[in-house]
């Protein structure tokens, strides 16, 4: 980590045009005038915490071991759900416990969690005595995430906890030796549907894939010769990328996040193929194990 | 100030896809290579100043001293209204002569305010002799912004004025000695509405406000006992936050910009009590002074 | 070039909900931990590489020398396309061959070009052996970038090339030697309609265009007195600015890009005129050499 330059990265359903993120950001640089804040997202749709926890999964890992990551999506602000900070894998993270950080800390071993309950790492709004109890995301997450950059120890700033809120997630399961039922999780801006499918590897022939979401859960199975995404009424031709079919034909490809998905080249599967979040996906092939 | 790494942060209503706000951010880059742009909003919607002005009330107060804030939201590029240049309470502000940074100064004493006047802190565009006379954000104000953030002193960018263009807020007022009546000022992304009511403070049972918008007029008044806000057809009850309702209620909340809102718990207020810009909003407690 | 703090821009297609241009930040700071990644837009219509190419050329001069400029939009990731890295006029370029940088290039001489084809300056997704053919954005793109910034010689990353996509853009033509027909080439966010006359200078009283796209070729012409600009049924006065003609009304004038544009005052000229990309815009004068 370099101390001199702590990077914190944001992602928030806040938009920007209230100046909500604005002044987070004017949070951070006080605290850590150090600090350079990352834009990864602010158009989460509303209070969606799933689709922020698959922004947080999508960009976390290829920033640097010492980045603090800022995540508030926050349906539930001002409840007694608890704000969190989080230590794992040689990053940072801080968000509120409604499970927008679990994907992300899913097989991390030994994440270390406090609750950002210690008041003198909070910050007050400067027009008055009267404290703000909606906008946790300047008060308390954006204090907490510049004080963390700044070298604060994590247990510094509340107690440890050792549960927290985690989204579940539906598991692929095998309906015969051959195949594998997945379903879509999200369609992303391009109208890709990304599903539970995770591909360890493709050699183009053979498909090394875990049943299970988490990477080091189960026995990865192999998967080989000719195989075929069924998908509504459609069979899908597994390919290594859009190029090699033609322009408004459906493919199935492993995505850049390692996951099956279904994909219309140069269009939109979501609207192509009518497909939704939930809808199934199965895959088959030879097992070869 | 941390004059090596000077802070600007920008709004604007020009989105970015037209490469215009990248333009500005290359000016301040060029003449002040160890700047930190922060986006606050590119998203202000055209030309609608009074939101561009909170926008930056809401952030603005949150940056560090030494802080340079660049607004440009210009209906009136090419006219007469002129540029300026403002430095009150620690920071600096950039913009048209159009109220956008009205709101920030009030209540600020003895800013200084400069015509952005001197040709030699302008910039004429590199593609040919014929400057552009639609691009002030480009050649006048970012350059203006970068100067000033590089140290430039304010009093060398043009000369000064004592008197500039300020937007008027309706003011609420005292229908009774204990009911105030104010307005909706506008509704954010959430569609939750804030109002023209500012609060001093909220101990959850006397509510200490003053019927003027800034902070330093006038005596503040006292609201005890159950203060409710009437709304439309709507009686609101006043909580601390969104949690103490249920999902789909509507609430009355001090906001986190110390001002009365209206708000829908996990839905908008706009859309759920038809609430709109200069609609009243009453707020009625036992008077305690 | 400040080697301590270089400066990457970007532009993308992606939006920023699915955290792709997180990732791709994210491989910015890993690769080159002092670097300044800013902004451009994330706002490009989908696969509209022309939009892309304009935005790049309204932001890319004003930055300082030195600067990397990333852009990735890219409907044919995967296919045969290959991917470039450049050096011209002081900047680096870094994007796919179709066409994407060629507005910026044109005129600039002897442009250093190479197709990032040495995978040692590629990077593999973490999560498994499978790499991905569907982003190159994060695997080849934004690494490169990140590597050109920091220092690494351009050559290091692959061959050189001597010839690249060019995107074919309309000429305007003399019809007679007082009438100058060009065309519409786009819509900015705001509704002005850019076209692809060029002016090189304009007095007021004289204009000095010339009628090439690029400012280098054929020598220039000047119209002067009155010169009109027909479009569509609209016969259009020259302004120098939007505040010369009321609110609601057409005009033309010289855009901050050094283009002749159609606008309407605080309107949309898109919308009020009807304008689409490849109408004709005729620009009629009298004639001084």
């Amino acid at each position: 980590m370099d101390i001199k330059r702590p990077v914190v990265t944001l992602i928030t359903d806040f938009g920007t045009e209230d100046g909500y993120v604005g002044a987070m950001k004017g949070v951070l640089v006080s605290i850590c005038p150090q600090v350079l804040p990352v834009d990864i997202t602010h158009d989460i749709p509303r209070h969606d915490v799933y689709r922020a926890a698959f922004s947080l999964l999508n960009a976390a890992p290829l920033f640097p071991a010492g980045t603090t990551h800022l995540v508030v999506v926050d349906p539930g602000v001002g409840t007694m759900r608890r704000p969190l900070g989080v230590r794992a894998g040689g990053m940072t993270y801080v968000g509120p416990d409604n499970g927008v950080l679990s994907l992300v800390l899913r097989g991390q071993s030994a994440p270390k969690v406090v609750a950002l309950e210690k008041e003198a790492y909070h910050q007050s709004p400067r027009w008055g005595a009267a404290a703000s109890h909606t906008f946790h995301g300047r008060d308390i997450f954006a204090p907490a995430a510049a004080y963390l950059a700044a070298g604060v120890p994590l247990t510094e700033l509340g107690p440890q906890l050792t549960d927290w809120t985690s989204l579940s997630l539906p598991t692929p399961s095998l309906r015969s030796p051959h195949e594998l039922v997945g379903e879509v999780l999200y369609l992303d801006r391009f109208g890709n549907a990304v599903t539970n499918i995770r591909v360890l590897e493709w050699t183009g022939q053979d498909l090394r894939l875990t049943p299970a979401f988490s990477r080091s859960e189960d026995a990865p199975i192999t998967l080989s010769g000719a195989a075929v995404v069924a998908c509504r009424e459609h069979l899908l031709p597994l390919h290594r990328t859009y190029g090699e079919v033609s322009p408004g034909a459906p493919l199935a490809l492993v995505g850049s996040s390692g996951r099956l998905e279904i994909a219309v080249r140069e269009d939109s599967a979501g609207v192509c193929l009518g497909l939704r979040p939930g809808d199934p996906v199965i895959l088959t092939g030879r097992r070869r194990n």
